[in-house]
């Protein structure tokens, strides 16, 4: 049995996507921008599919919504347009954002800091979120955006989107939020709350790596980042990637028909395989409170043991898993966000994240568990670390934040 | 019969392409960020790809090759980057590029124009091209760049590269050439000659839109246009698009294998394509020596007859050719490389681009010749005016410029 439980880095694309792209590579071949049929043909696929995502978050006719690359250019896209056009050729000079965004986002940050920008990192509570008051108090004439994401890649946590988004609007302040852990795994209704930029990935939710997209509220100027042949009313030139547009459309159509029941489904699964966890081995933490997080994902602390050490012998076990976001799991580093919500460095070494998907089988929950359990004796009986804290024998496994 | 004769504007994607893309969307799905074998498994085919595209430019060991998700990218990423670079934290503060450039290359000038950045736009001279000696005379101290495309997408005119490489080393300026119509079409040795940067796109040689990449010459400095998660050593965040990432590399090296063998059958029958129009139609000019053009490109100007109203009838005959560049096709302007080489307006609303690719048939060319002369002749039956200038009967069809 091999069980890949690393939902938040990626997904298996769904065959029957697989299969609505599949015509447009070397059938309906032609450039959608071409004026002869060969251009044409896949002109209602691709309408379908701007159909299929406005109605999955239920976007109204005056907003857009732009097909990118993935939701790091999504994400570069708003902050670096939003530099161009409101501190470059504006009066503003001051974005902020939080402590434990995706690389995307601080990575974007860090650069617009070498250009002059001032940027805020909000620090997030002990149930890992940041607190919409202190946003509040954070913002000032001079802020042009704030970017908070929706869910939080590593914990799960959900955000006080809705909140956040009504102190910008009674502020004035553009408010762009990074859903892409958010999109296809919660119900999203972006009229139900005020947001003006979302960013997307269909890799998230069973659609191919490579497309995500960007929503922009009542078709806002925002400048490109990619200029050239006007593609998508001018908003991001480059050849439409048709298959992938169809694919991320019917992805997403997929993810969310009726998406209460499927996360009803995946939270069940995920609440047995923490349960047992936290029951079985002691000394277990799992950071932020169950309900507020996305229905599939847990973190996970094992005191005493290396989450890379921890990874090694679950992917012996032919088990998929994280120590955090796949996009900085090549550094060997601290988890951040568990630094951010106060656990000792020590303690931030052990964060083990398993993230499930409508897939996921209740063998593969049992497998995990078992495997899951015998690794951290493993581990535990050659840890010398794990042997000085053992002095707390009864630790109580808890579901709360580790600080 | 249909034929598809727009190969400049995209590709069929090879069904051996597809294949070697398909196991990478539900089979050997994981992120390749990811430290777990889902992750790692795709490591082998994203490395052999990388080596294909290697081997299909000749790039050197030092040499870096990004892959991004289009050539429009690639394009805005050197421009862009140079500007941040070399203008907002340097003593530059001017581009070179042409008049005929890809409208992902003049757009994002105009874009740095806005910014302050001196921008000249270069005239091509008769035959399409631009000439490399004037090209020497507007180099100043303050030039950062020369962008200038390998092969144009409208004529398929070349242009002299390798002079104008050596202009700009001599001169210590930067160069970046938009190599998207001559890679995969003409042999391309980067070591042969000195160019920075280069931009690719696979859906120009039969593999799939929405990936492209960028070749950077000796691993020197580039600010990345997506920040993020550090992949591809932190020149282009993003999740890897493994599938594609896998086509492009296939697309390549199918492209580039015996290329010379599939150039001279592609020329063959470009050129019995294009006598046989020349002779069987008067008033007809195709633009550039067709020595001088990538093999597959025909851009011919038909007196009297409204490109728009030949592309509907051939495209009634279910044969797909093209105004001008598909990326500019929505807009029903005059040619701008015809009018750059001096064609007057009414003649530069003439053009019609056919172009061939290596699964041009002999029939399709027999298919193409008789319904393009029909329907020139039907057109130019109620054209009032060629009615005006039919007094020059028996004038020559000529393989020359139009001007």
């Amino acid at each position: 049995m091999q069980v890949y439980m690393d939902n938040n880095a990626t997904t298996m694309v769904d065959p029957a996507v697989v299969e609505a792209m599949l015509p447009f590579f070397s059938e309906q071949y032609g450039n959608p921008n071409s004026l002869h049929k060969f251009g044409t043909a896949s002109h209602p696929a691709i309408a379908r599919a701007i159909d299929q995502v406005y109605a999955a978050i239920n976007a109204s006719d005056d907003d857009d919504i732009v097909f990118t690359s993935c939701a790091t250019e999504s994400n570069n896209w708003v902050l670096k347009a939003v530099w161009v056009d409101k501190i470059l050729h504006g009066e503003k000079n001051h974005i902020i954002t939080t402590e434990v965004e995706h690389p995307s986002v601080l990575s974007t940050c860090k650069f617009l800091e070498e250009q002059g920008v001032n940027v805020t990192y909000l620090p997030v509570n002990e149930q890992g979120v940041v607190d919409a008051q202190m946003l509040r108090s954070f913002i000032t004439e001079k802020t042009a955006l704030v970017s908070v994401m929706w869910a939080n890649n590593e914990t799960g946590m959900i955000f006080p989107i809705k909140e956040i988004g009504e102190i910008c609007k009674e502020k004035g302040v553009l408010f762009h939020t990074d859903g892409v852990q958010a999109v296809g795994k919660i119900p999203v209704d972006v009229q139900a709350l005020h947001v003006d930029f979302m960013s997307m990935s269909a890799h998230k939710f069973h659609g191919p790596k490579g497309i995500g997209a960007l929503y922009i509220k009542g078709g806002q100027a925002l400048s490109p980042l990619l200029n050239g042949g006007e593609h998508m009313g001018g908003r991001r030139s480059g050849t439409l990637n048709v298959p992938y547009i169809v694919g991320m459309g019917k992805a997403l159509e997929m993810a969310t028909e009726n998406i209460e029941a499927k996360m009803a489904t995946i939270r069940a699964k995920r609440d047995r395989l923490e349960d047992a966890l936290l029951k079985l081995i002691p000394d277990t933490f799992t950071v932020g409170e169950r309900d507020h997080r996305t229905p599939n994902t847990i973190l996970i602390s094992i005191r005493g043991v290396e989450g890379e050490g921890m990874l090694w012998d679950l992917n012996n076990a032919a088990i998929g898993a994280s120590t955090g976001s796949a996009c900085a799991s090549e550094d060997l580093e601290a988890n951040t966000v568990m630094l951010a919500i106060g656990a000792d460095h020590e303690l931030a070494h052990t964060g083990i994240r398993l993230s499930l998907s409508r897939y996921t089988t209740d063998e593969e929950v049992d497998y995990v568990i078992d495997h899951f359990k015998s690794a951290v004796e493993r581990l535990r009986s050659i840890s010398s670390s794990y042997a000085k804290v053992k002095p707390t024998p009864g630790g109580e496994a808890t579901e709360c934040a580790v600080h």
